[in-house]
């Protein structure tokens, strides 16, 4: 699980990949005090990051490292049916189908408790290989 | 614009409140290489914490300033349209419609160029006074 | 199940209420050539027609017929994941989480071989009684 | 404008195409009674289909009829603002940004007063020429 520090964003954020395999990816966050927002809960947008990062990796895993898969964002809703301010978040994306250059997932985040904090559900595009200036370049999510 | 100050993850992040008022919020995030993914572009996250919190204050205004006000996110929808790897992300957060309890924002969030890099929409309960502990308690975005 | 002659739309367009209970709603639609859109399959907007309504039933339901609910929807993400010119349209929705103004459901659409279509996730505000006139009306779905 | 008559479900609700350029659409529908929901205003599903319509429609357009693309709607989100009982809902898609695969359009739906009552934002996928059996079938708007 290397993977970690290869997104800054996350690394920074203290966000750590737990499990990843061909059809999902688990993040896990310690929820610390700059995680919060002004009324002293768990910042939306953190879970907003989760879903696009989890739900993103879910469609990027291949069995040999060197081969993982990159991909961009196109649409994430993120719905908030939770809140938290301590304990930790787990974000576990799943892939609901893929084709040849798009995919989704869905992403379940819970609490310590087990609750289901937020969901989120992603449409992703596949970055080619040496593609980053084409057309369809989109800021990407993994 | 000392609001910066009671929102611990935005301070963190290292965005600032530029402008604020009755109807919209403006945000403005200098890029350090901490924002980026494994693409080493922006996050896609980032956009949408910069849609979360910039819709969210849309909302929330006073000319009061003791009297600002506090909701809850209840649904954000993020479309990435560009990326960016350098300067800075500014995200205009304006009211869309405001109802008693639930209110309706966009997010145009741009680069240094003015092009448009990602678009939020989102629906926002208000907290009431003493409510954090009611049945519709939900993660907050500003 | 006499609710479909209340909703003239989801009568017209032939879709049925086939089971509905405290915290779920099946709706089921034969499709028929008036669905199709210019590329011959159903149109996109008949799977979003069929979440919002699946979605906004499930919390609706009440063991006192006279006393169900109505509700508006606030947003609604619908992803499509497939295609379909034939058969039935099946969309389960879910309730994810209800508080006592605002609740969240998912839905799932498939077709006659179980296969996953579309998925769709709302958030809806209750009506009061008597409150159509008030600041926040807004449309609603079931 | 005779693309109504390639879009048996527009047609049947009585949606007509009212403009199509390169960059925009513009659908209007009388509203009638079948269009209603159990409150007796317009079911929020019919924007859902407007705001799906509207926005593939704005990335499809040929300056040579017989060249209109087709594609397929990935995701789209609708924010409803407000309610209407009669008269006329005019759904106007705008793109926001085409790719060579994918595009964004957002869309805006009033009423004859020009008041906002909902708001659409939709990703697309082109279909490519024949493709239809391809790996990335997904269900179309337009």
């Amino acid at each position: 699980m290397t993977l970690d520090h290869e997104v800054p964003f996350l690394d920074w954020m203290g966000a750590t990949l737990v499990e990843w395999g061909p059809e999902h990816a688990l993040l896990s966050l310690a929820i610390t005090p700059q995680h919060l927002n002004r009324s002293g809960v768990v910042h939306g947008g953190i879970y907003a990051v989760l879903a696009d990062a989890a739900g993103g990796l879910a469609g990027c895993y291949s069995h040999h490292p060197a081969a993982h898969r990159k991909s961009y964002t196109l649409s994430l809703t993120t719905s908030f049916l939770g809140s938290s301010a301590q304990g930790r978040l787990n974000a576990r994306g799943s892939l609901r189908r893929r084709g040849r250059r798009v995919y989704f997932a869905t992403v379940e985040i819970t609490g310590d408790t087990g609750e289901l904090l937020a969901v989120g559900e992603g449409s992703f595009l596949y970055r080619t290989p040496g593609g980053a200036a084409h057309a369809d370049s989109l800021p990407g999510a993994p």
